[in-house]
């Protein structure tokens, strides 16, 4: 299978990958999510080229994780702001940067999070929806079968 | 900057993304949550090609998320475990894979996960270490200024 038709698999991981699964549009999503809405911020943040900057913004549009909105009419300027499905990501690329923070050997700086309803720093962490504890790898089970990209 | 370069970068998604933020890797690693140990069942699963699926096992090795381990002496053959690292990352593919199932248009099967604590099929919620309640991209705030990627 090529990657181009990795969306046509219906696994929700391979469907999420379909969308976010480029290291660039993680950084470019990461930055949306701190605020930035301009096509200059976020080249400047990631450093990547302008070429490679325009083509994620014009997927993650094309995806609904983005609107393209004009802010300015003489000389027509736009921006880019997160859609309810982008902001959705804002738990995924925190669990990513925990993970990062906690399991790998480089130092990083700290994310510097803070939770607006008890006003704390904090680290995420993944709960059951049903009894609000931990779930982790030792207490996950799958009820279909293990496997393949069809079938998982 | 080219993508060589990324995990010079100290911001903890950028980290994460420079060992994971390839998408045939995360086929690879959600195969290996699911008890996938051996080459060609990561290759029978993701339909990657075999240069596609070595490349990325030798990678997912060097960095510590799995274990090649050798099972057979006659012939030698060989496996791939998560380590605790790799078993870390349950949780980043749990929420990728809610994100896709609530967001993304595309019907894919359920994961039919369970969290073995209480029994129940249940959905991730990320929570504050602190006080317990769910985190969302609307009470989450930075103490840091938003921003470059060497800053984020």
């Amino acid at each position: 299978m090529r990657w181009s038709e990795i969306d046509t698999v219906p696994c929700p991981v391979a469907q999420a990958m379909s969308v976010i699964g480029d290291a660039w549009t993680m950084l470019i999503v990461r930055d949306a999510l701190r605020g930035s809405t301009r096509f200059d911020e976020f080249q400047r943040s990631t450093r990547a080229s302008r070429a490679v900057v325009a083509e994620r913004l014009t997927r993650l549009v094309h995806h609904g994780v983005m609107e393209r909105k004009q802010y300015e009419a003489h000389p027509p300027r736009h921006e880019y702001q997160l859609t309810a499905r982008g902001r959705a990501l804002q738990p995924v690329l925190m669990v990513m940067a925990h993970w990062s923070e906690t399991q790998l050997p480089k130092p990083t700086r700290s994310t510097g999070r803070r939770h607006t309803t008890c006003g704390h720093a904090f680290a995420p962490v993944v709960t059951c929806s049903d009894c609000g504890e931990p779930v982790t790898h030792e207490t996950i089970t799958y009820d279909r079968p293990r496997g393949s990209a069809g079938r998982a």
